[in-house]
C-alpha cells in the first residue's frame, strides 16, 4: 500500500495522520507523536506507521472542514535549485548552468497546500513555480554518488515555489529576497515515502491559474537529477533528516511569458498537482 | 547590572545561564527552560530572570571545562547583509550596494563562540568576518520606520560569518552555497539585550588570525544601520522572535588582501571580539 503521511489540524496543531489505500484519512497521532526529522530518520518507527497502515485498524478521520498543513514539522531549512528544467531555462533566456543554482527560503514559509498565499505588500511580479520536493530522512555530507544521495531521500512531496521576480532579480544581491515572503512555500498535500516513487524523473507536474494550464512539464526535463542535486548539495552543506530540497520548476511561468506578463494578483487561485503527490489549491491575497 | 545571557554545556544540551556584573557565570535553569525565541519575545519572563539576576541569589556555575554555546536555542532563520561597510565595499572593489545585499545563512550553521570550525573539503578560499548579529525579539512584518525596527530587536552578539569565496563567487548561482557549509556560523558568546546596547552604530569590531589583527573596524562604518536593516528585511519576509541577522563585516578580509590571499587553512586559529560583546576563538580544521 503507498503510504501517503499528511498532517491535519489548524496551523501549529497539526497531528499526523495517513491516507490510506482506499482514501480513507486515519489518524496515527497513537503511532507517532507527529511526523518530522527524527520519525523520518528512524526506521524503527515508520515501520510500525506502516504495521498500523497495514492493519486497517487505525481510526478514520473525518475530513470534512479539517486543514491539511505541511507534511513535515520543524523543517530546518528549504534548499532551492534555480533553472533546473532544460525548458525553464529556455524560456527565461539562462544558458543551462554548468551545475546546479542553489538558493533558500527559509522554514517558516512553509504552508499547507490549501492554506492562503500572501501576495507580498508592493509586490507586482507575484510568480507561479510547481516544483517536486525532496524530504531528507539521513544526514547527509560530502556524498560520493548520486546514486548513495538516494538513500538519503525520504520521500517526495509537491512543493509551490512562489516567487516575486521584481525582489528577486531587479533589487540587487542574491534571489533570497523574492523568495521567502511569508506564506511563499505551500507544500503537501502528502508525503510519499521515497520506496514508493518508481522513479522519481519520470512524474509529470501541472499548474493552473484560474482554472488556465500554465505549467505542464515532467521532471524528465531535469537538468540535474534527484539524485545528483542531492550529491551535489551535500558537497557544499549537511543536509538533515527534515530539510526540504525544492528541486526547480518547469516551462510556463509568468516571467517566461510575453508582456505583459500575467503576475498573480489578490484573488487569483492556483491548482498544482504532481502525478502520485497529490494536488494543492492556493487563493492568492493582498498581505 | 548588563544581562549577558549564554547557554552552556555539550552541543544540543545546553542550559541557559548569565553572566553577572562580577564576572560570576549563574545558573539560569532554575528560571527560564531555554534561551529562544519565544523567552525574547516575553517581557515577563525576561523579567523575572532580570529580577533573579540582580537578587544575587542565582547558583553559581564553575566555567572550568564548561562548553559555551550559541545563546540563542532553536534559532529559525539567519539573514546576512553583504557589502554592508564602505571600507569592506571598497576593498572587495565593489561599489556600495543602492540597497542592502541580502542572503542566508541556515541555521545549522551556528555553533558556539569556542567550537571547532571545519574548512570544507576541496575548499582553498575559506575566509573570516568578524559581524555584528542582531537577534530579533518581536515579529517583524513590513515595518515603516528604522526606529520602530530598532524596538523589535532583543539583543546583539558577535557572529563569525565564515565564507567560502570559491563556493560564494567562482560556482554559479547566489552566495549561499559558499556560506552555509557546516560550522560557518560561531555565535556568542553572550546575547546582550537591546537597551543595554546604548548605541549599536559604535561599536568596535576586531578579529585576529594566529594572533596578528586582519579586521579592525567599527559599526559606524556600516552603510545601511541597524535600524534601517531590520525595517528594510521586514519589507521582504516576516523576522520571527529568535531570527538572526548579520549585518555585515568590515575591511580586512582575505578576499581583500593582495595575491597570494591568505585564506584559512587547518590549524589556523581565529579571534575576534566586539566591544561590549564578547570574544571567540576558533580552531580550523579539515572537514
Amino acid at each position: 500500500m503507498i503510504m501517503k503521511l499528511l498532517r491535519v489540524g489548524t496551523a501549529g496543531a497539526e497531528r499526523p495522520a495517513l491516507l490510506d489505500g482506499g482514501g480513507t484519512l486515519r489518524d496515527l497521532s497513537g503511532v507517532v507523536p507527529d511526523i518530522d526529522g527524527p520519525l523520518l530518520a528512524d526506521d524503527a518507527a515508520l515501520g510500525r506507521v506502516r504495521a498500523a497502515a497495514d492493519s486497517g485498524a487505525l481510526p478514520a478521520l473525518d475530513p470534512a472542514g479539517l486543514r491539511i498543513g505541511p507534511p513535515v514539522a520543524r523543517i530546518g531549512k528549504v534548499v532551492c535549485i534555480g533553472l533546473n528544467y532544460h525548458d525553464h531555462a529556455r524560456e527565461t533566456g539562462a544558458e543551462p548552468p554548468a551545475e546546479p543554482v542553489v538558493f533558500f527560503k527559509a522554514a517558516d514559509t512553509v504552508v499547507g497546500p490549501h492554506d492562503t498565499v500572501l501576495v507580498p505588500r508592493r509586490s507586482t511580479k507575484t510568480d507561479w513555480e510547481v516544483e517536486l520536493a525532496v524530504v531528507i530522512g539521513r544526514t547527509a555530507r560530502y556524498l560520493d554518488s548520486a546514486g548513495e544521495a538516494l538513500a538519503h531521500v525520504a520521500g517526495y512531496a509537491v512543493a509551490h515555489d512562489v516567487s516575486e521576480r521584481e525582489f528577486q532579480i531587479e533589487r540587487g544581491g542574491t534571489w533570497d529576497k523574492g523568495k521567502n515572503c511569508e506564506t511563499f512555500n505551500p507544500l503537501g498535500p502528502w508525503l510519499v515515502t521515497a520506496d514508493e516513487v518508481p522513479d522519481p524523473q519520470d512524474l509529470a507536474l501541472r499548474l493552473w491559474v484560474n482554472g488556465e494550464l500554465k505549467q505542464d512539464g515532467t521532471t524528465a526535463e531535469q537538468i540535474f537529477p534527484v539524485g545528483e542535486v542531492v550529491r551535489y548539495v551535500s558537497q557544499f552543506m549537511t543536509l538533515h533528516p527534515g530539510d526540504v530540497i525544492n528541486t526547480g520548476t518547469p516551462a510556463g511561468v509568468a516571467l517566461g511569458q510575453p508582456e505583459p506578463k500575467p503576475y498573480l494578483r489578490s484573488g487569483d487561485v492556483v491548482e498544482l498537482e504532481i502525478a502520485g503527490l497529490g494536488r494543492q489549491r492556493q487563493e492568492f491575497e493582498d498581505a
